[in-house]
């Protein structure tokens, strides 16, 4: 299977120049600086906003083969394509510039995306509600 | 800022050769073919469990400029990077196939990563739940 490319939308600043607890990166906000080429779409956010971002984890060195077991089970940091995503909470907006809380990335992460959160899509659907209301005492 | 280069670590198989609606999608299985040098990693996934599924949505060109001004408010496909992911169940598991049900992705579709659902990171937190029950009825 051919590679596949792409190109940053923007760079993580952060207080963590290094990884540290997901807890404990997600509690101190961080900026998403956006390339310019980007005002208009970023006029479209607003604070209180839920969003995903997807980033590269650019301290990672991809590894091809000799994965842990627990590659798909865990969310751990080592994987064949270094690939991050993590749900924020915008607290600013300011030009092509958005500061979140909720990012465990660190400061000069590579910005790929940003999606909002949708519940429909994002959620589990909760499974046989009325099997388990029957089973309820 | 310097591109970043994947490798797919698998290929969707689906009835669906062109996009539809997700709703359409999502609701028939399709099947991901994982490369076999990940058959141990496979072994450890669950049939019941919830994955993401990080893909590459290979029928979109890229565009680097003029984009919707929904961009960072809609899931629309045509992004600067077109990645998609997509909350899925396991309905199977054989070898390095997995059968799952909630793809919205189309036949030969490029997986990039599988990753755990994990409430706890994956589901908003609910904010302010003192100040809501102060302003109830």
């Amino acid at each position: 299977m051919s590679s596949i490319s792409y190109l940053p939308i923007g760079i993580v600043e952060s207080s963590f120049r290094e990884p540290r607890r997901p807890e404990e990166m997600r509690a101190v906000p961080s900026r998403l600086v956006l390339a310019t080429r980007f005002a208009a779409e970023m006029a479209a956010l607003e604070v209180g906003q839920h969003l995903w971002v997807v980033y590269h984890l650019h301290l990672i060195e991809p590894i091809s083969d000799h994965h842990p077991v627990n590659l798909f089970t865990k969310r751990i940091a080592n994987r064949p394509n270094p690939i991050g995503f993590t749900l924020v909470r915008i607290v600013a907006v300011e030009g092509t510039t958005l500061t979140v809380v909720g990012l465990d990335a660190v400061d000069g992460t590579p910005i790929l995306d940003l999606k909002p959160y949708q519940r429909i899509w994002d959620e589990p659907p909760v499974h046989r509600p009325s099997a388990r209301r029957l089973n309820a005492p």
